[in-house]
C-alpha cells in the first residue's frame, strides 16, 4: 500500500491513574491504547512501532512528602529514584502488552509539564501519529483541569488523535490538582 | 488483534480544489487520504472500510451564476443536476483509487454547511474514525476562512484525525469566500 515499508511510528502518551496512582495506567490512556490496537493496528502487528512516553509532573506542592524526613542529599536521590521506578512499572504494563502481541515498541520517561514535554518529544522523535487519551470533560471542568489533548492537537508537529472517554463508561475520577493528568 | 473482525470504518471528508475546482480534489483532502493509506491502512486493505463524504455548499452569493440566464424552473433543476454531477466526479477519484487497492468503500454527497453536515453524518453513520484534511492556516487566516477541522475535532462523536498540509509543501491557495473549503 503506497509503497511504505517502514512501520508507522505511533507515539502514545500514557499517565497513571488518578484514583489508583502508580503503577496503574489511567482509564483514558488505556482506552486510547486499546482503541488504537483494535481499530488501527488490527492484525498488522508488523506494520506499527509504538512509542510510549510517560511524563512525570514534578510535585510542586509536596503533599506526598509531608511525612517524610530528609536528612541528606541521598534521601532526595532515593525519592527521585522511587518516583522513576513507579513510572517504569507504568510503562511495563504497555511494553508487556506489546510484547505479547509481537508489536515492536519503545518506552521512556521525561519530567516536566506533560503538554509541553509531549510536544517537544514529538519534535525530537518525529512520530507519524500521536495518540492521546482524554477524560472528555465538559467546558466547565476543562478550565480547571487543563487539557493536554487540546494543546497537543494544536501544537504537536504531527497528526494527533484524541480518544475521548465516553461519559458513563467509567466512574467519575476525582479532579487532580496539578492540572496535568487527564484521566 | 483484540479480536476485532469487523473492518475499521473510516469516514473521510473530501472537497474540491479551490484552485482547479471540480472535479479535482483539494490538495489537503488528497494529502489526508494518502496519509491514511500509507500510515494506517498500509498492507491491510481488508481491515478497513472507507466512507467518503462530500459536502456541497449552496452557492449563496451566486457569483458562478451571474452570466447564466434562467427562464424556467427546469433551468434551476439542470443547474442543481450539474452541481451534483461535479460532486460525483470528485468522489469518483477516491472510489477509483480504493477499487485499485481493493479497499471496500462507499461515497455520498450532502448539501449544507460542511462542518455541521460532517458532524451530523458522523452521528448517523457512526464511523470508528473521522479523517479531515486541513490547510494548516495561521491564526490570522483562520478567523476568515473558518476551520471545519477544528469544529469537527470538538464536536464529532468519534475520534478525529486532522492531517495538516505542511507549509511550503504546495502553492498557496486563494482563500475562498464561503468559509467552508479547507484546501
Amino acid at each position: 500500500m503506497a509503497g511504505s515499508t517502514e512501520p508507522t511510528r505511533v507515539m502514545v502518551a500514557v499517565n497513571e491513574s488518578s484514583i489508583k496512582g502508580y503503577p496503574h495506567p489511567s482509564i483514558s490512556c488505556r482506552a486510547a491504547f486499546d482503541w488504537m490496537l483494535s481499530k488501527l493496528v488490527r492484525s498488522n502487528a508488523g506494520g506499527f512501532h509504538l512509542l510510549f512516553l510517560h511524563v512525570q509532573v514534578p510535585d510542586e506542592d509536596g503533599f506526598d512528602d509531608m511525612d517524610s524526613i530528609y536528612a541528606s542529599p541521598e534521601d532526595f536521590q532515593r525519592m527521585k529514584q522511587r518516583d522513576k521506578t513507579r513510572g517504569l512499572h507504568l510503562l511495563e504494563y504497555f511494553v508487556n502488552q506489546c510484547h505479547q502481541m509481537e508489536i515492536k515498541c519503545e518506552a521512556w520517561i521525561k519530567q516536566g509539564d506533560p503538554k509541553e514535554v509531549i510536544c517537544s518529544e514529538v519534535k525530537r522523535v518525529q512520530p507519524d501519529l500521536l495518540v492521546v487519551g482524554s477524560r472528555g470533560l465538559g467546558p466547565f471542568q476543562r478550565v480547571f483541569v487543563g487539557t493536554v489533548s487540546e494543546f497537543c492537537v494544536k501544537h504537536a508537529d504531527c497528526p494527533v488523535i484524541t480518544i475521548k472517554r465516553k461519559a458513563g463508561e467509567a466512574p467519575q475520577d476525582p479532579i487532580v490538582g496539578t492540572g496535568a493528568n487527564e484521566e
